[in-house]
Protein backbone atom coordinates (compact mmCIF):
# COMPACT_ATOMS: atom_id res chain seq x y z
CA UNK A 1 0.00 0.00 0.00
CA UNK A 2 1.82 2.91 -1.26
CA UNK A 3 0.09 6.23 -0.41
CA UNK A 4 0.96 9.26 -3.32
CA UNK A 5 1.54 12.49 -1.97
CA UNK A 6 2.05 15.59 -3.43
CA UNK A 7 -1.06 15.88 -5.93
CA UNK A 8 -2.59 19.52 -6.08
CA UNK A 9 -6.36 20.95 -5.55
CA UNK A 10 -7.88 19.12 -8.66
CA UNK A 11 -10.12 21.46 -11.36
CA UNK A 12 -12.24 21.01 -13.94
CA UNK A 13 -9.68 19.70 -17.10
CA UNK A 14 -6.64 19.03 -15.48
CA UNK A 15 -5.39 15.99 -16.74
CA UNK A 16 -5.41 13.52 -13.72
CA UNK A 17 -3.49 11.15 -15.20
CA UNK A 18 -0.58 12.83 -15.79
CA UNK A 19 -0.78 14.09 -12.00
CA UNK A 20 -0.79 10.60 -10.92
CA UNK A 21 1.61 9.39 -13.04
CA UNK A 22 4.13 12.19 -11.69
CA UNK A 23 3.07 11.43 -8.00
CA UNK A 24 4.05 7.71 -8.56
CA UNK A 25 7.25 8.84 -8.99
CA UNK A 26 7.80 9.49 -5.38
CA UNK A 27 6.70 5.40 -4.87
CA UNK A 28 9.19 4.47 -7.79
CA UNK A 29 6.45 4.63 -10.49
CA UNK A 30 3.91 2.23 -11.49
CA UNK A 31 4.79 -1.13 -11.88
CA UNK A 32 3.04 -3.87 -14.06
CA UNK A 33 0.28 -5.80 -11.86
CA UNK A 34 -0.01 -1.92 -9.37
CA UNK A 35 -3.44 -1.23 -8.84
CA UNK A 36 -3.71 2.29 -8.43
CA UNK A 37 -6.90 3.51 -6.51
CA UNK A 38 -8.33 7.06 -7.08
CA UNK A 39 -10.69 8.89 -4.45
CA UNK A 40 -13.78 9.54 -6.64
CA UNK A 41 -13.64 13.31 -5.15
CA UNK A 42 -11.04 13.98 -7.30
CA UNK A 43 -12.36 11.94 -10.42
CA UNK A 44 -14.96 14.23 -10.14
CA UNK A 45 -13.25 17.43 -10.45
CA UNK A 46 -11.10 16.94 -13.04
CA UNK A 47 -14.34 15.66 -14.70
CA UNK A 48 -15.90 18.58 -13.34
CA UNK A 49 -18.93 17.51 -11.55
CA UNK A 50 -19.83 19.67 -9.76
CA UNK A 51 -23.10 22.03 -9.26
CA UNK A 52 -23.17 25.07 -7.56
CA UNK A 53 -26.08 25.72 -4.41
CA UNK A 54 -26.96 28.92 -6.54
CA UNK A 55 -28.09 26.66 -9.50
CA UNK A 56 -30.62 24.99 -8.02
CA UNK A 57 -34.23 25.27 -7.62
CA UNK A 58 -35.50 23.36 -4.95
CA UNK A 59 -38.55 21.60 -6.02
CA UNK A 60 -41.38 20.59 -3.06
CA UNK A 61 -40.14 17.23 -1.89
CA UNK A 62 -36.16 18.59 -1.43
CA UNK A 63 -37.93 22.07 0.30
CA UNK A 64 -40.12 19.11 2.85
CA UNK A 65 -37.46 17.06 3.49
CA UNK A 66 -34.89 19.55 3.87
CA UNK A 67 -36.86 21.02 6.60
CA UNK A 68 -35.55 23.40 8.89
CA UNK A 69 -32.16 22.00 9.49
CA UNK A 70 -30.59 21.77 5.80
CA UNK A 71 -30.46 23.61 2.55
CA UNK A 72 -33.33 22.80 0.46
CA UNK A 73 -30.75 23.42 -2.84
CA UNK A 74 -28.79 20.73 -1.28
CA UNK A 75 -31.31 18.22 -1.05
CA UNK A 76 -32.48 19.23 -4.59
CA UNK A 77 -28.64 18.16 -5.50
CA UNK A 78 -29.43 15.04 -3.82
CA UNK A 79 -32.75 14.45 -5.66
CA UNK A 80 -31.58 14.88 -8.95
CA UNK A 81 -28.77 12.21 -8.48
CA UNK A 82 -31.01 9.91 -7.23
CA UNK A 83 -32.74 7.33 -9.16
CA UNK A 84 -34.70 6.27 -6.06
CA UNK A 85 -34.66 7.06 -2.85
CA UNK A 86 -34.37 3.99 -0.71
CA UNK A 87 -34.68 5.73 3.00
CA UNK A 88 -34.84 8.58 4.32
CA UNK A 89 -34.91 10.32 7.63
CA UNK A 90 -35.16 14.26 8.17
CA UNK A 91 -32.98 15.27 5.08
CA UNK A 92 -30.78 12.35 5.46
CA UNK A 93 -31.46 10.60 2.16
CA UNK A 94 -29.53 7.23 1.15
CA UNK A 95 -30.62 6.72 -2.34
CA UNK A 96 -29.94 4.54 -5.14
CA UNK A 97 -27.77 6.45 -8.17
CA UNK A 98 -28.57 6.13 -11.71
CA UNK A 99 -25.66 3.60 -11.62
CA UNK A 100 -27.21 1.12 -9.16
CA UNK A 101 -25.25 2.25 -6.17
CA UNK A 102 -26.73 2.45 -2.84
CA UNK A 103 -25.35 5.34 -0.62
CA UNK A 104 -26.18 8.58 1.47
CA UNK A 105 -26.77 11.50 -0.47
CA UNK A 106 -26.55 9.67 -4.01
CA UNK A 107 -23.17 10.27 -3.59
CA UNK A 108 -23.59 14.34 -3.24
CA UNK A 109 -20.72 15.64 -1.30
CA UNK A 110 -19.76 19.29 0.24
CA UNK A 111 -16.53 17.89 1.85
CA UNK A 112 -13.63 18.69 -0.15
CA UNK A 113 -15.85 20.31 -2.67
CA UNK A 114 -13.14 23.21 -4.94
CA UNK A 115 -15.16 25.95 -2.99
CA UNK A 116 -17.72 27.40 -1.12
CA UNK A 117 -21.09 26.90 -2.21
CA UNK A 118 -20.06 24.01 -4.63
CA UNK A 119 -21.28 20.37 -4.23
CA UNK A 120 -19.79 17.28 -6.31
CA UNK A 121 -21.15 14.80 -7.70
CA UNK A 122 -20.36 11.43 -8.68
CA UNK A 123 -19.09 10.80 -12.20
CA UNK A 124 -21.17 9.85 -14.98
CA UNK A 125 -19.68 6.71 -15.71
CA UNK A 126 -17.32 5.80 -13.46
CA UNK A 127 -16.19 2.75 -15.01
CA UNK A 128 -15.25 4.88 -17.74
CA UNK A 129 -13.47 7.41 -15.57
CA UNK A 130 -11.48 4.11 -14.45
CA UNK A 131 -10.84 3.12 -17.97
CA UNK A 132 -9.93 6.71 -20.01
CA UNK A 133 -7.34 7.19 -16.30
CA UNK A 134 -5.69 3.43 -17.15
CA UNK A 135 -5.62 4.18 -20.93
CA UNK A 136 -4.07 7.51 -19.81
CA UNK A 137 -1.66 6.03 -17.73
CA UNK A 138 -0.23 3.66 -20.17
CA UNK A 139 0.53 6.53 -22.66
CA UNK A 140 2.47 8.54 -20.13
CA UNK A 141 4.23 5.67 -18.45
CA UNK A 142 4.21 2.70 -20.55
CA UNK A 143 2.29 0.65 -18.00
CA UNK A 144 -1.36 0.16 -17.68
CA UNK A 145 -2.41 -0.38 -14.07
CA UNK A 146 -5.67 -1.28 -12.51
CA UNK A 147 -7.60 1.84 -11.82
CA UNK A 148 -10.08 2.14 -9.28
CA UNK A 149 -12.36 4.75 -8.36
CA UNK A 150 -13.07 4.73 -4.61
CA UNK A 151 -15.77 6.05 -2.82
CA UNK A 152 -17.15 6.11 0.75
CA UNK A 153 -20.28 4.18 1.49
CA UNK A 154 -22.29 3.29 4.65
CA UNK A 155 -23.63 -0.28 5.02
CA UNK A 156 -26.45 -1.25 6.16
CA UNK A 157 -26.86 -2.85 9.71
CA UNK A 158 -22.98 -1.80 10.45
CA UNK A 159 -21.86 1.42 11.58
CA UNK A 160 -19.31 4.12 9.79
CA UNK A 161 -18.55 3.59 6.38
CA UNK A 162 -15.68 1.44 4.21
CA UNK A 163 -14.29 2.36 1.01
CA UNK A 164 -15.34 0.60 -2.16
CA UNK A 165 -14.96 0.59 -5.44
CA UNK A 166 -17.34 2.84 -7.66
CA UNK A 167 -15.12 2.41 -10.83
CA UNK A 168 -12.85 0.03 -12.50
CA UNK A 169 -10.74 -1.12 -14.97
CA UNK A 170 -8.17 -3.38 -15.28
CA UNK A 171 -8.56 -5.60 -12.38
CA UNK A 172 -11.24 -8.06 -11.58
CA UNK A 173 -13.96 -7.13 -8.92
CA UNK A 174 -15.12 -10.00 -8.05
CA UNK A 175 -13.42 -13.23 -7.63
CA UNK A 176 -15.76 -16.40 -7.83
CA UNK A 177 -14.63 -19.54 -5.87
CA UNK A 178 -17.48 -21.53 -7.10
CA UNK A 179 -16.37 -24.79 -7.29
CA UNK A 180 -12.77 -24.50 -5.29
CA UNK A 181 -12.47 -26.56 -2.61
CA UNK A 182 -11.26 -25.38 0.11
CA UNK A 183 -8.18 -26.93 2.01
CA UNK A 184 -10.18 -30.18 3.85
CA UNK A 185 -12.09 -30.71 0.11
CA UNK A 186 -14.86 -29.23 0.59
CA UNK A 187 -16.40 -28.09 -2.05
CA UNK A 188 -16.92 -23.83 -1.59
CA UNK A 189 -20.54 -23.49 -2.62
CA UNK A 190 -21.12 -19.70 -3.74
CA UNK A 191 -17.96 -17.69 -2.17
CA UNK A 192 -17.85 -14.84 -4.42
CA UNK A 193 -15.47 -12.27 -2.67
CA UNK A 194 -15.76 -8.41 -4.03
CA UNK A 195 -12.35 -8.10 -4.10
CA UNK A 196 -12.23 -4.66 -5.99
CA UNK A 197 -14.06 -3.09 -2.53
CA UNK A 198 -11.81 -4.70 -0.46
CA UNK A 199 -9.05 -3.14 -2.15
CA UNK A 200 -10.67 0.30 -1.79
CA UNK A 201 -11.32 -0.16 1.47
CA UNK A 202 -7.19 -1.07 2.14
CA UNK A 203 -6.37 1.67 0.08
CA UNK A 204 -8.59 4.05 2.06
CA UNK A 205 -6.08 2.81 5.24
CA UNK A 206 -3.79 4.74 3.62
CA UNK A 207 -5.39 7.48 2.12
CA UNK A 208 -6.45 9.56 4.94
CA UNK A 209 -9.32 11.77 4.12
CA UNK A 210 -8.30 14.74 5.78
CA UNK A 211 -4.49 14.72 4.99
CA UNK A 212 -4.85 15.31 1.55
CA UNK A 213 -3.64 12.24 0.09
CA UNK A 214 -6.10 11.62 -2.72
CA UNK A 215 -4.65 8.08 -4.48
CA UNK A 216 -2.63 5.38 -3.75
CA UNK A 217 -0.91 1.94 -5.16
CA UNK A 218 -1.53 -1.31 -4.12
CA UNK A 219 1.28 -3.83 -5.09
CA UNK A 220 1.84 -7.52 -5.39
CA UNK A 221 -2.08 -8.67 -5.68
CA UNK A 222 -1.20 -10.77 -8.05
CA UNK A 223 -4.92 -10.88 -9.38
CA UNK A 224 -5.94 -11.64 -13.04
CA UNK A 225 -8.77 -9.55 -14.84
CA UNK A 226 -10.57 -6.86 -15.73
CA UNK A 227 -14.08 -6.27 -14.40
CA UNK A 228 -15.83 -3.07 -13.92
CA UNK A 229 -17.77 -1.79 -10.72
CA UNK A 230 -21.38 -2.04 -12.31
CA UNK A 231 -20.99 -5.64 -11.67
CA UNK A 232 -20.40 -5.14 -8.13
CA UNK A 233 -24.43 -3.63 -7.95
CA UNK A 234 -26.41 -6.98 -6.90
CA UNK A 235 -28.79 -7.70 -9.81
CA UNK A 236 -32.61 -6.45 -8.55
CA UNK A 237 -33.67 -10.34 -9.16
CA UNK A 238 -31.24 -11.44 -6.72
CA UNK A 239 -31.37 -8.54 -3.97
CA UNK A 240 -33.77 -9.39 -1.31
CA UNK A 241 -33.54 -5.70 -0.19
CA UNK A 242 -35.14 -3.78 -2.57
CA UNK B 1 0.22 -7.47 4.64
CA UNK B 2 1.90 -10.48 5.36
CA UNK B 3 0.07 -14.27 5.46
CA UNK B 4 1.14 -16.65 8.15
CA UNK B 5 0.97 -19.97 6.10
CA UNK B 6 1.62 -22.89 7.88
CA UNK B 7 -0.74 -22.96 10.54
CA UNK B 8 -2.32 -26.75 10.90
CA UNK B 9 -5.56 -27.84 10.66
CA UNK B 10 -6.96 -26.28 14.13
CA UNK B 11 -9.06 -28.41 16.77
CA UNK B 12 -11.12 -27.85 19.98
CA UNK B 13 -9.02 -27.00 22.57
CA UNK B 14 -5.62 -26.13 20.34
CA UNK B 15 -3.56 -23.53 21.51
CA UNK B 16 -4.46 -21.41 18.71
CA UNK B 17 -1.97 -18.21 20.21
CA UNK B 18 0.82 -20.56 19.86
CA UNK B 19 0.32 -22.07 16.68
CA UNK B 20 -0.06 -18.06 15.49
CA UNK B 21 3.11 -16.90 17.16
CA UNK B 22 4.71 -19.67 15.56
CA UNK B 23 3.33 -19.07 11.95
CA UNK B 24 4.28 -15.47 12.80
CA UNK B 25 7.96 -16.38 12.73
CA UNK B 26 7.96 -16.84 8.79
CA UNK B 27 6.99 -12.65 8.90
CA UNK B 28 9.91 -11.72 11.57
CA UNK B 29 7.64 -12.34 14.50
CA UNK B 30 4.96 -10.20 15.87
CA UNK B 31 6.09 -6.94 16.42
CA UNK B 32 4.61 -3.62 18.41
CA UNK B 33 1.77 -1.68 16.18
CA UNK B 34 0.67 -4.86 14.35
CA UNK B 35 -2.56 -6.03 13.75
CA UNK B 36 -2.98 -9.82 13.73
CA UNK B 37 -6.36 -10.98 11.61
CA UNK B 38 -7.24 -14.05 12.36
CA UNK B 39 -10.47 -15.78 10.29
CA UNK B 40 -13.15 -17.13 12.44
CA UNK B 41 -13.34 -20.12 11.50
CA UNK B 42 -9.79 -20.99 12.74
CA UNK B 43 -10.81 -19.44 16.33
CA UNK B 44 -14.30 -20.71 16.31
CA UNK B 45 -12.60 -24.42 15.71
CA UNK B 46 -10.46 -23.67 18.57
CA UNK B 47 -13.01 -22.96 20.98
CA UNK B 48 -15.20 -25.88 20.11
CA UNK B 49 -17.50 -23.89 18.33
CA UNK B 50 -18.84 -27.00 16.17
CA UNK B 51 -22.01 -28.97 16.16
CA UNK B 52 -22.83 -32.05 14.15
CA UNK B 53 -25.76 -32.67 11.75
CA UNK B 54 -26.81 -35.77 13.60
CA UNK B 55 -27.12 -33.55 16.89
CA UNK B 56 -30.12 -31.35 15.40
CA UNK B 57 -33.63 -32.27 15.66
CA UNK B 58 -35.05 -29.87 12.94
CA UNK B 59 -38.38 -27.99 13.93
CA UNK B 60 -40.95 -27.33 11.55
CA UNK B 61 -39.73 -24.04 10.61
CA UNK B 62 -36.18 -25.74 9.70
CA UNK B 63 -38.86 -28.04 8.29
CA UNK B 64 -40.36 -25.26 6.02
CA UNK B 65 -37.92 -23.79 5.38
CA UNK B 66 -35.43 -26.22 3.75
CA UNK B 67 -38.18 -27.59 1.25
CA UNK B 68 -36.74 -29.96 -0.77
CA UNK B 69 -33.39 -28.50 -1.59
CA UNK B 70 -31.75 -28.52 1.84
CA UNK B 71 -30.64 -30.76 4.73
CA UNK B 72 -33.43 -29.47 7.36
CA UNK B 73 -30.85 -29.81 10.20
CA UNK B 74 -28.65 -27.39 8.78
CA UNK B 75 -31.32 -24.98 8.48
CA UNK B 76 -32.11 -25.93 11.76
CA UNK B 77 -28.62 -24.83 13.19
CA UNK B 78 -28.87 -21.36 11.54
CA UNK B 79 -32.06 -20.59 13.51
CA UNK B 80 -31.30 -21.71 16.88
CA UNK B 81 -27.93 -18.74 15.82
CA UNK B 82 -30.53 -16.38 14.83
CA UNK B 83 -32.16 -13.81 17.04
CA UNK B 84 -34.05 -12.41 14.37
CA UNK B 85 -34.93 -13.71 10.20
CA UNK B 86 -34.38 -10.43 8.45
CA UNK B 87 -34.99 -11.98 5.03
CA UNK B 88 -35.11 -15.67 3.51
CA UNK B 89 -35.98 -17.15 -0.07
CA UNK B 90 -35.76 -20.63 -0.13
CA UNK B 91 -33.38 -22.12 2.40
CA UNK B 92 -31.38 -19.05 1.98
CA UNK B 93 -31.77 -17.10 5.25
CA UNK B 94 -30.08 -13.99 6.38
CA UNK B 95 -30.20 -13.51 9.93
CA UNK B 96 -29.52 -11.51 12.83
CA UNK B 97 -26.77 -12.97 15.33
CA UNK B 98 -26.92 -12.74 19.47
CA UNK B 99 -24.21 -10.19 18.61
CA UNK B 100 -25.80 -8.05 16.40
CA UNK B 101 -24.70 -8.68 13.61
CA UNK B 102 -26.83 -9.77 10.08
CA UNK B 103 -25.13 -12.21 7.77
CA UNK B 104 -25.87 -14.96 5.68
CA UNK B 105 -26.97 -18.17 7.53
CA UNK B 106 -26.23 -16.69 11.10
CA UNK B 107 -22.87 -17.50 10.32
CA UNK B 108 -23.02 -20.77 10.25
CA UNK B 109 -20.95 -22.67 7.49
CA UNK B 110 -20.07 -26.12 6.24
CA UNK B 111 -16.84 -24.78 4.34
CA UNK B 112 -14.37 -25.53 6.08
CA UNK B 113 -15.51 -27.98 8.79
CA UNK B 114 -13.73 -30.12 10.89
CA UNK B 115 -14.94 -33.09 9.32
CA UNK B 116 -18.11 -34.27 7.53
CA UNK B 117 -21.64 -33.24 8.96
CA UNK B 118 -20.19 -30.74 11.16
CA UNK B 119 -21.11 -26.91 10.81
CA UNK B 120 -18.96 -24.13 12.56
CA UNK B 121 -20.45 -21.81 14.22
CA UNK B 122 -19.91 -18.46 15.00
CA UNK B 123 -17.84 -17.79 18.44
CA UNK B 124 -19.85 -17.04 21.63
CA UNK B 125 -18.21 -13.54 21.91
CA UNK B 126 -15.95 -13.07 19.30
CA UNK B 127 -14.38 -9.96 21.06
CA UNK B 128 -13.47 -11.57 24.22
CA UNK B 129 -11.84 -14.17 21.78
CA UNK B 130 -9.82 -11.42 20.11
CA UNK B 131 -9.14 -10.23 23.70
CA UNK B 132 -7.73 -13.49 24.99
CA UNK B 133 -5.83 -14.27 21.89
CA UNK B 134 -4.17 -10.83 22.19
CA UNK B 135 -3.50 -11.47 26.02
CA UNK B 136 -1.33 -14.68 24.86
CA UNK B 137 -0.12 -13.57 22.44
CA UNK B 138 1.27 -11.11 24.93
CA UNK B 139 2.46 -13.56 27.21
CA UNK B 140 3.98 -16.12 24.52
CA UNK B 141 5.73 -13.71 22.50
CA UNK B 142 6.09 -10.40 24.72
CA UNK B 143 4.09 -7.88 21.93
CA UNK B 144 0.21 -7.49 22.54
CA UNK B 145 -0.65 -7.35 18.98
CA UNK B 146 -4.09 -5.80 18.04
CA UNK B 147 -6.43 -8.40 16.73
CA UNK B 148 -9.41 -8.59 14.76
CA UNK B 149 -11.30 -11.73 14.33
CA UNK B 150 -12.81 -11.42 10.58
CA UNK B 151 -15.33 -13.46 8.72
CA UNK B 152 -16.93 -12.81 5.20
CA UNK B 153 -20.20 -10.85 4.76
CA UNK B 154 -22.76 -10.47 2.57
CA UNK B 155 -23.58 -6.75 1.91
CA UNK B 156 -27.26 -5.39 0.90
CA UNK B 157 -27.17 -4.05 -2.75
CA UNK B 158 -23.53 -4.91 -3.45
CA UNK B 159 -22.87 -8.50 -4.91
CA UNK B 160 -20.17 -10.42 -3.34
CA UNK B 161 -18.71 -10.33 0.11
CA UNK B 162 -15.85 -8.22 1.88
CA UNK B 163 -14.50 -9.69 5.10
CA UNK B 164 -15.58 -7.44 7.74
CA UNK B 165 -13.99 -7.41 11.90
CA UNK B 166 -16.61 -9.93 14.07
CA UNK B 167 -14.50 -9.22 17.42
CA UNK B 168 -11.58 -6.75 18.12
CA UNK B 169 -9.05 -5.97 20.47
CA UNK B 170 -6.14 -3.56 21.11
CA UNK B 171 -7.17 -1.82 17.84
CA UNK B 172 -9.94 0.56 17.18
CA UNK B 173 -12.56 -0.08 15.21
CA UNK B 174 -14.17 3.31 14.08
CA UNK B 175 -12.20 6.18 13.17
CA UNK B 176 -13.83 9.52 13.94
CA UNK B 177 -13.22 12.01 11.77
CA UNK B 178 -16.05 14.39 13.39
CA UNK B 179 -14.52 17.98 13.32
CA UNK B 180 -11.42 17.53 11.99
CA UNK B 181 -10.96 19.54 8.99
CA UNK B 182 -10.23 18.09 4.95
CA UNK B 183 -7.93 19.93 3.23
CA UNK B 184 -9.74 22.97 2.23
CA UNK B 185 -10.59 23.44 5.84
CA UNK B 186 -14.58 22.27 5.45
CA UNK B 187 -15.29 20.70 8.80
CA UNK B 188 -16.01 17.04 7.70
CA UNK B 189 -19.74 16.19 9.80
CA UNK B 190 -20.04 12.40 10.25
CA UNK B 191 -17.79 10.88 8.51
CA UNK B 192 -16.97 7.60 10.49
CA UNK B 193 -14.44 5.24 9.27
CA UNK B 194 -15.13 1.67 10.10
CA UNK B 195 -11.12 0.77 10.00
CA UNK B 196 -11.58 -2.66 11.59
CA UNK B 197 -13.56 -3.75 8.75
CA UNK B 198 -11.22 -2.29 6.08
CA UNK B 199 -8.36 -4.19 7.92
CA UNK B 200 -10.17 -7.52 7.83
CA UNK B 201 -11.05 -6.57 4.22
CA UNK B 202 -7.49 -6.27 3.29
CA UNK B 203 -6.21 -8.90 4.92
CA UNK B 204 -8.74 -11.13 2.34
CA UNK B 205 -6.71 -10.01 -0.18
CA UNK B 206 -3.56 -12.36 1.51
CA UNK B 207 -5.53 -14.99 3.23
CA UNK B 208 -7.12 -16.82 0.23
CA UNK B 209 -10.05 -18.85 1.55
CA UNK B 210 -9.63 -22.15 -0.76
CA UNK B 211 -5.29 -22.09 -0.24
CA UNK B 212 -5.58 -22.74 3.83
CA UNK B 213 -3.95 -19.51 5.50
CA UNK B 214 -6.22 -18.38 7.87
CA UNK B 215 -4.26 -15.78 9.41
CA UNK B 216 -2.52 -12.42 8.62
CA UNK B 217 -0.19 -9.75 10.09
CA UNK B 218 -1.10 -6.51 9.15
CA UNK B 219 2.28 -3.83 9.92
CA UNK B 220 2.54 0.07 9.53
CA UNK B 221 -0.67 1.46 10.30
CA UNK B 222 0.04 3.30 13.12
CA UNK B 223 -3.78 3.57 14.54
CA UNK B 224 -4.01 4.02 17.96
CA UNK B 225 -7.18 3.10 20.47
CA UNK B 226 -8.74 -0.22 21.44
CA UNK B 227 -12.29 -0.98 20.20
CA UNK B 228 -14.57 -3.18 20.09
CA UNK B 229 -16.21 -5.21 17.12
CA UNK B 230 -19.59 -4.92 18.70
CA UNK B 231 -19.74 -1.06 18.28
CA UNK B 232 -19.67 -2.09 14.60
CA UNK B 233 -23.17 -3.43 15.08
CA UNK B 234 -25.44 0.02 14.21
CA UNK B 235 -27.28 0.97 16.96
CA UNK B 236 -31.23 0.11 16.68
CA UNK B 237 -32.17 3.47 17.07
CA UNK B 238 -29.98 4.85 14.27
CA UNK B 239 -30.31 2.02 11.95
CA UNK B 240 -32.88 2.85 9.11
CA UNK B 241 -32.77 -0.62 7.87
CA UNK B 242 -34.81 -2.63 10.82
Amino acid sequence: MLPLPGIPEIEAGDDLAALLAEAAQSAGGIERGDVLVVAQKVVSKAEGRTVSLDELQPSALARTLAGDEEDPRRVEAVLREAARIVRSRGSFVIAETRHGFVCASAGVDASNAPGPGLLVLLPLDPDASASGLRERLGQLTGVRPGVIVSDSFGRAWRHGTTDVAIGAAGVPVLLDLRGERDSSGYVLGGTTIAVADEIAGAAELVLGKAAGVPAALVRGLELEGDGRARDLVMPPERDLFR
